[in-house]
């Protein structure tokens, strides 16, 4: 079990990889992408790989325990994370980490979550039908230790805490998901465009 | 009638929105865009299209009440607007409908409308001859009611209040209309560029 | 005479615009850019074109009154400026004019002339050696008489107020020359990157 | 000895050249770049090369004083200062010099060192491996006299100083370095990204 395996979905993978390289969300070597393979698996991108030229090459399986199929590879040291995502909902298709400026200066500004409200891009995320709702998103701190950090995900999604597909993780980054690679694209580049939006809004307001 | 009877307003369309989509004009499937096709139909976005590989594909014909064509295609919620304008002016050959960051963040932190004056750009706008005119421009209250919005948009065009070709909505975006997809890019940039400033000049005098 | 006699130039300059382009030096069909074409004419941008896509059709000859060689094709309106500059100097090969938001804004908060200093930047400008020295920008104020503005510019040249290859005009931009192609481009990059830094350094001193 | 020797790397280092004038870290033809050469050389860019468009052709070899192997060629006059980097230690394989507005103005803002904790990015750096971490970059006085300059930085590494591998100059930009061209890539980004959030945090603070 390879990605060559997955062909359609690699190179999809690999595409919005590409895409949000050149947005700058995933400089030196940062963030990891992965989709649903199978049941019991996910590809997803080895560690260390520059997004801005990645290929089907540079992506590897993984069980949902995030072990590595072929041991020769090196997975993302966060594929933990993307796992513990998958197992979370089984309608879960594509789990994409970004690691952006406002995203890591946002999360460092703010306190356990952020709330949003009145924006039109809310609308981004499935489930939410207009600006005029308000909108939670979780920060975790960050931590070294990939299953402290997962038990405090799947705690807050036990919880219902995570009301919207994504999270941020403090000094660190978002995390987003959906059905579908396209809807996590989507979440993705919502969330992203919503911090953007806050941290403007916060140095007007400071 | 579909796309395919207009391939080259089809691919001129395409090229603008990739264009706008690479400026981050456009993330998450926000933003959408027509061209007038005959006297009774425009030609529009699809649905949750990802405009930074937008092709003809994406694109559908619907009549100027908003109304598809090929009823198997799902058109952007908002056609109704793009109908309402073309309504107004039947020079009106093309409408742009962006989401930026900057049109977000400025309607949020505006009153009724925009005073912009002292910026060569404003020559961009068909019928502005010098930067020391004084621009107005119109920011609506956002609303997920269609027919409510364009009946503001209606009154406000009556009312002789949209003095430039192009108008906000608060939290959602921007609204550009010309007689051609050329004319109506040089307004959706015109304006950009103007909310950009008008936004970092905010950031200094607070 | 016409741009297919200088297709290399012709090339050359369009390369420069589209790169422009891509970075919003010049959005909305703004911006207009020369090269000098023997000793009495100037080829340059035609009015209204998109500079993200401009090809050598997009170009004309005008001679150093700026009126152009073939009465079919319509030149920038601020052609005078650029004849005006070509002949303030006979060693003055090409001439660029941005208009980017952070010319734009920058402009607009600072007096008659601009003192940078202490930027390692200022060595990209033909004749400065060192950040220590202090390089003095001067600051037109806008005006859409052509031939007002050039008499300002043929003043403040005979003065000996151009100490360095370019100028602003108070929210509008830049105007920035080199003997060849290459280091008028040198020039603009280098004033739009200390632009950048004066205004951001303005952000945090406010 | 000529790039033509080197045809991988030289492609290499072209590559990166280019993807970081994308980013526009290195405008009017600033910034210098290279890989070492053998043990006694380096491959350097030429002086004024337009990082956009780089080439193999744009390239030349230096001996570790920073003397031209071929002399009709001009290396870059920070020549010196990569010779010095190589010859600090053996493994350093690339050396970058970006010049960008994040890492001019703050480092213009800063004193003696910037000392960074809590981001996740600071893994970028070889040797980091937590956000907890503080990291400590050194600000050095820019200098027109390159021997001046390689004395204080080889000063800084004998005493231990140069703990992240890269360090800044003030007003002018970062040098980073690794014992691959990837690894001097990512820390390049690394530093940038960091740099971006530093700057944007000033403006909050503010």
């Amino acid at each position: 079990m390879s990605p060559e395996d997955f062909p359609g979905p690699a190179n999809a993978l690999c595409e919005v990889c590409r895409l949000f390289a050149d947005r700058e969300w995933c400089l030196a070597t940062s963030g990891n992408f992965s989709v649903r393979a199978g049941k019991l698996h996910c590809m997803i991108t080895q560690s260390g790989k520059d997004k801005s030229r990645l290929s089907p090459d540079d992506l590897m399986i993984c069980d949902l325990h995030g072990i590595a199929v072929d041991q020769s590879l090196k997975p993302s040291t966060e594929t933990p994370l993307h796992a513990c995502i998958y197992k979370l909902d089984a309608d879960i298709g594509a789990v994409l980490h970004t690691h952006s400026v406002s995203a890591t200066v946002l999360s460092r500004a703010a306190g356990p979550e952020l709330t949003i409200s009145g924006y039109e891009m809310q609308k981004a995320f499935a489930g939410i039908g207009s600006h005029d709702e308000s909108v939670n998103v979780v920060i975790f701190d960050n931590d070294q230790d990939m299953q402290a950090l997962s038990a405090r995900i799947e705690q807050a999604w036990t919880g219902g805490q995570l009301t919207v597909p994504g999270f941020l993780i403090r000094g660190h980054g978002l995390y987003a998901w959906g059905e579908k690679l396209g809807d996590a694209q989507r979440h993705v580049e919502g969330f992203e465009f919503l911090f953007q939006c806050a941290w403007q809004e916060l140095m007007v307001k400071t």
